[in-house]
């Protein structure tokens, strides 16, 4: 964990003891930087954090102050997940789908939805770029920037590599249909059917119906909602299954929000290099941080070619024009060639037009955008379910992305409450989707990656009368 | 057989025979038409196949006359490939790789290629209707165009299968990303690792390479150089083997070009019927027929819903853009969950601005102009041929397409040809790339999808000549 983060932590902890009332000023930064011992710029950092969750509010030429919802905010899930440690098969692909299908329409409440609204993204500039590509095509680009892809956006996506310290070159660099194709080339690169894969508990959805459809056996890791897979645990799990990988989301992971410490994603490579264990990383949610900084993915301390790192534009900047890829260090070629003979290549033009768009820049500033307005989205969310929900329900808050899981008191059903809130036209991710051991019942993941109107507030209001009548 | 191909057959042996002289003038139509008992519309049809494939010519107010070039033409392969009828595993993806490989730059002579010059299509109004989709983008479209994929696109797609008689349902229609990612998604769907699975000899090699990265084996079945696959043959592998699934092109086959006569479609469709057997149909040449209508796919004969019709526009339209699509009968669902768990959707843009080139028109005029290229084109590459290869070359003279598959005399290694030709900069395809059990080891694919220019012709004369000494 970095300072910023733990001096953030130290503080959020102090709200929730009741040591910092709602109203009551926090310390001066130069206080503050003279009483921890660390640089203003940290302390800057962790208020920066604070705010955005929504903690703790900035007033002009006075201070940081405890925000009045900071104690209203229900309290986060404090202990790591307990699958039973066996490897088994993967059987969940059917319950999703179901899920997924009764969502699928626009009129329905999207909190069960894997997307953020697609009005945050920048479609009319992309659309300019795409406009520029398509009507300039050389048309022999349509051959040239076969896969591995187009050599422009290759540099483009090693220079980001490189801004945060990332020594990735561009060769080892595929270009894929969006980060799911990514996931799923370098998951069938490095395992045979039959053969076991570590997960975390849970995970998303999406890798167990890979694990599924490839005829792989999934060994669920304990991992703790706010730092990620317990590395102990993980060691145990290799000694007794021998995995042939891991496919794990270090950052902002999918469904409970949590971040590995650096340090723990160091140790998870370095483990993971000891018994020779590829890592798949997906790694799509890392630029929707709401502190100052991107986190550094497990891949910053890949030394051994093991780490692949997944990721696209498809949740950051231009959902729906599919253009992900992978970092597959020493797999390169074969993720390359894999992709050759299963979809040949990634569309072309649109290629052309991100390399353009990311070159002439703004990108960074329309993140900024979207991250300020993802935290403050999730802060009133959060304030949202607190006044709703049922006493005893926990909800995490992740410092990126757009997802919280809560942890509903024990005997609710989340699958009977997806079921009752799908007949009221309202969409939800019940827990079980996320576990191959159907784990998680009481458990769900809630999108708040659209604007908190009052069709979504109403919504979450039903939700938790349905939840406190189910319990 | 069509009874205008069956005439375009008779006359051009009559050429072959020396029956009718270069120079000689045809019956009239009516002529014809009265001596044959055939409608004016079928001679029409066979002369203008004819003339397609640079037999013959017509000349304003006099009628057909053989060309000069007809007895120069050298003669199609006649007899049907041999494979020893086991099923093996497959182990080709190094080779193809190795030679594509070395065909990827701009400067070396396609020969080897698989796609025609990228200078055939209109990318300009394909672009212009990319840069209207993407400025005028609707951010919901980038989830309502989920897959299966864009409503509007389906609607299209199965209104050019109506105007074929056949009746399709936008419903059973899957968007991909390009016709391979429909083949390998239906191939997986209906196999599983260690299964056979029928190809014709020779066979396309990116079918070989899923069969190989799918851990399927092929069994090779004797494919004849213009009717396609025996199904005698066809019938003992059934009967020997057990296949899981047919992977087969029965339209202008790559790469021998043939095509099956509709009725032995017909027959194909109904014994894999009675065995239960899934067709994957490969189908991407469908529109590059020289003739004057495209020829009904197997799954026009499809009662069972066992046919999945694999097709994209890659070929016809726009290549680079990754739009393809299947019409996968009783398999739709099931295909469209497979995409979403492997790649998701197909760019959302391109989709839509696909959807609006074809309801605008223009697509058939492009269509038009394109194959009258290719058919000439075909023709002037086989002159070449026939006057640079040493003698004993056969030639295939597909009547769709763009590739001619060259059987040259026995002891010609295409292998060394390939590698002795590469140094000079000119790539080709050889035999054993197309073939699980690396037949076809004097045999080549050649391109004609690109304008006989100089340098392709004194590449032609290079490889003849490279052809004679390696002999």
């Amino acid at each position: 964990m970095k300072r910023y983060e733990a001096l953030a932590d130290d503080v959020a902890r102090s709200i929730r003891a009741g040591l910092l009332r709602p109203g009551a000023r926090l310390p001066s930064v130069r206080q503050a930087s003279a009483a921890r011992k660390l640089s203003p710029a940290t302390i800057f950092q962790a208020y920066y954090l604070l705010e955005a969750q929504g903690l703790i509010e900035s007033r002009a030429r006075s201070g940081y102050y405890v925000t009045q919802a900071a104690l209203a905010l229900p309290p986060e899930p404090e202990t790591a997940s307990r699958p039973d440690g066996e490897s088994r098969e993967v059987d969940v692909s059917e319950l999703v789908f179901e899920v997924l299908q009764s969502a699928m329409q626009r009129d329905i409440v999207p909190l069960g939805s894997a997307f953020m609204s697609p009005a945050a993204f920048p479609l009319d500039r992309i659309g300019r770029a795409v406009a520029t590509a398509a009507l300039h095509l050389d048309p022999w680009s349509t051959v040239d920037d076969l896969t591995p892809g187009n050599a422009a956006l290759r540099r483009q996506i090693a220079l980001r590599y490189l801004i945060d310290g990332m020594d990735i070159s561009a060769d080892e660099i595929v270009v894929t249909n969006g980060a799911l194709e990514a996931l799923n080339l370098c998951i069938a690169a490095v395992t045979q059917p039959g053969d076991a894969v570590v997960v975390e508990s849970p995970c998303f959805y999406a890798c167990l119906q890979s694990l599924e459809r490839n005829g792989l056996r999934a060994i669920e890791v304990p991992t703790h909602p706010r730092d990620g897979i317990d590395l102990d645990a993980l060691e145990t799990a290799i000694a007794r299954h021998a995995p042939r990988a891991c496919w794990l989301m270090p950052t902002f992971h999918n469904p409970l929000g949590c971040t590995m410490p650096e340090e723990r994603k160091r140790a998870l490579v370095e483990l993971l290099a000891r018994h020779g264990i590829p890592l798949v990383e997906d790694d799509v949610y890392a630029d929707l941080h709401y502190g100052p900084r991107r986190a550094l993915p497990a891949k910053a301390f890949d030394r051994e070619g093991l780490v692949m790192h997944c990721s696209s534009f498809s949740k950051s900047l231009a959902p729906g024009y599919r253009i992900g890829w992978v970092a597959a260090g020493r797999r390169a070629q074969d993720i390359a060639r894999r992709k050759l003979t299963s979809t040949l290549n990634t569309n072309v033009p649109m290629q052309i037009a991100l390399a353009r768009y990311l070159e002439r820049g703004g990108f960074d500033r329309h993140l900024r955008r979207l991250r300020s307005t993802l935290a403050q989205q999730q802060a009133s969310y959060a304030a949202a379910i607190a006044a709703a929900f049922p006493p005893g329900t926990r909800v995490t808050r992740p410092a990126g992305g757009y997802f919280l899981w809560l942890e509903l008191p024990e005997g609710v059903d989340a699958l009977q409450l997806q079921r009752r809130a799908s007949k009221l036209g309202i969409s939800i991710a019940p827990g079980p989707m996320f576990s191959a051991s159907r784990g998680f019942g009481n458990c769900l993941r809630l999108n708040c990656g659209h604007p908190l109107d009052a069709r979504i507030a109403a919504a979450l209001r039903e939700l938790g009368t349905l939840a406190a009548s189910t319990a």
